[in-house]
């Protein structure tokens, strides 16, 4: 029999460990033909396959596991809520026709969708001998089932790590500034709580706004004020899905050079809360986003990377094993005394169209303060790096076709 | 005798590697002391000051070479066109009191207007036994005087580097997109065309505008629309001073979801070159800022390292020599089969408020291509990797206190 394995959603830097997991697992198995869906479901929906090849794939799967962002390519598909739509009836005769009896699916909350429908598919219409699975990740750390999610290390090494360069990048001039740092994680904010790992040695990242957070724009002031008073250059990393209270800071209130007026405009909430602050207080703000780099950044956690591959390897064991509509998952070993995880898996549904926040105990936004519970959390998951293949000074990504037939 | 030493202007990331060569220097050719200004010039005027520890620096001097963003903070302080000004008369009493005879100052070509201005209060002034030399530095790469600018390749390293990254995260839908990703540099393109050898393999950035460039925003929609009959996904490297010829990309003009009207707003030109292709084409674009994080990135050039350390140690070793008002500097072995540099000197009137830009005829904007020339300059500048200190998953940077008494 045969397996495939598709990659869906936003891309990460480890998404391609979880595929090598999956694909190594796969030929251990003794599966026949282990196939790629390109771009997601849409690979099978329109006939876009391929097919890995073992002894490529064992030459090349540490190339793979240091390459960020999907190589099989991704989408955002999202099946219908009708279980009777020919899409279904499609893609099982297409499974059918490749004679795969496993379905691996690497992605988020969203993609685990996905997993749910084909699952529910195959059990509405009684389909024997195929088998669904999700694997998961998301930089964004905000599923269910899990203590975290594979993607969030390698990002959340990202921000810190860069965030250090944009303090001693602030630090140089001797006069007052304000720098907010704009960080992904849709709705949830543990990858700008990340950034509190900057302050190893000492404060490098003053103010923390979590999406989780509850206060005013005039609070936030305030907090700056307080921060001005301690350090001359005053650090904010702030969650893309931070909101004041009262919604202020949704649009901009630009001083148009030209025409004098207030006018709103489509900004991030990094660049409206620099330009109230600037406003406010009359010092020199600058706002930085970490875009695209934060998800497919090439300083990758190691650690992150091997839990991403396990937890790949295992979707397939389960599966094996006769599991379906399952995501293989891992939670933190609380009994050994160093970090450590156990792998297992939960039901799709507990983790499909959900999303994990902060809880609201390991933060206090009155002091803009965090327990010592969120940073010991985040600590061990940017450990160690991944060795980046370089050539004439610059990294060199593997391509999907140094690992296929 | 003594020496001093200080940092002026933007920050790279090998800015100190310069200043380790300084003090390397300075400890060799048996100075007493060797002070450092902080913040530039600005140190010696109010008297902030710092003293070298030799044990310190040599135990951590690979330490120093491995931290962005100058150690010693900068400046953006222009002396006055009066030389008869009363800075002046205080700058030398304070040399003279801390028996001061070399003072090398490391920055760009703003920087060297300094370097310029005390050397002819010196002259004018008969001042004997002080000597004052300039190291150069900027991301830019827009000094005179030398082939190349140490602090660029790190920056291009980045460039290049991180754009492969953005391109393979563009890669993974299956749907068209253009990403455009605005490039610092100033009034000069250099750092922009280092886009140009993320493209080793393959076609990995489609389109490259340079501030140098003459074009109308109707010739870029062309070549966007062209790009993307051979590519899905085109990236676009942009330099932040690259204006259209009409000026249209001065400012952006977005439909406002409120008003519905268009007013200008102030963004940068990758933006407004992002909304302009969205406008006319109607499909998905991106615009990306690498901003700071180019300027101080921790992915250092080895080749641009060891170069910026020679120049602040050849820069004491000119002093010594009896020389001032001289920038250290360095041109390429035209003759040697591989890439070498041979150090010299040139007067500071050279490189002072002057600016290099890429020659004309290594590019042409109608094809939007590019000589091989261009890139042949490039590639030699970014090889090579200088080692991080991570400690628990982080770069560790090194503090100034570390290397003072």
């Amino acid at each position: 029999m045969n397996c495939i394995v598709g990659q869906s959603g936003g891309p990460t830097s480890v998404i391609n460990s979880t595929l090598a997991g999956v694909i190594k697992a796969a030929f251990d198995k003794d599966f026949d033909k282990v196939f790629g869906s390109r771009h997601g479901i849409e690979g099978i929906i329109n006939d876009n396959i391929v097919e890995f090849d073992k002894d490529k794939f064992n030459e090349n799967y540490e190339r793979l596991m240091a390459r960020p962002a999907a190589a099989l390519g991704s989408c955002r598909y999202k099946l219908p809520e009708d279980l009777e739509d020919e899409v279904y009836e499609k893609i099982f005769n297409r499974l059918k026709d490749l004679e795969v009896s496993h379905l691996v699916y690497i992605g988020g909350n969203d993609s685990m969708d996905t997993v749910m429908k084909l699952n529910a598919y195959r059990k509405k219409n009684k389909i024997e001998g195929i088998y669904i699975m999700g694997a998961p990740k998301t930089i964004d750390n905000d599923l269910f089932g899990m203590d975290h999610s594979p993607g969030f290390g390698s990002a959340a090494k990202f921000v810190a790590g860069h965030l250090k360069t944009v303090r001693i990048d602030a630090d140089i001039y001797d006069l007052e500034s304000v720098s907010v740092v704009e960080i992904m994680g849709r709705n949830a904010g543990w990858l700008t709580a990340s950034a509190l790992l900057a302050n190893q040695e000492r404060e490098m990242v003053n103010l923390v706004y979590l999406s989780e957070m509850d206060l005013s724009k005039e609070e936030l002031l305030e907090d700056v004020k307080r921060a001005l008073t301690r350090d001359k250059n005053v650090i904010i990393a702030v969650s893309e899905g931070f909101m004041d209270r009262d919604g202020y800071f949704k649009t901009s209130h630009v001083q148009s050079h030209d025409s004098g007026f207030n006018h709103p405009m489509v900004a991030g909430v990094g660049k409206n809360i620099s330009d109230y602050i600037h406003e406010q207080l009359d010092i020199k703000t600058k706002a930085i986003e970490l875009n695209v780099l934060q998800r497919t950044s090439m300083l990758i956690s190691e650690t992150d990377a091997k839990e991403a591959y396990q937890l790949g390897y295992k979707a397939i064991e389960y599966g094996v094993e006769g599991h379906s509509g399952v995501v293989s998952t891992l939670y933190r070993d609380e009994k050994a005394d160093d970090y450590r995880v156990i792998y297992d898996y939960v039901e799709v549904e507990t983790i499909a169209n959900k999303e994990k926040k902060i809880p609201s105990d390991w933060f206090d936004e009155k002091n803009n303060s965090f327990d010592q519970k969120l940073i010991d959390y985040l600590q061990p998951l940017i450990k160690g790096e991944i060795k980046q293949e370089m050539v004439d000074g610059l990294p060199v990504f593997i391509n999907l076709d140094e690992l296929i037939k």
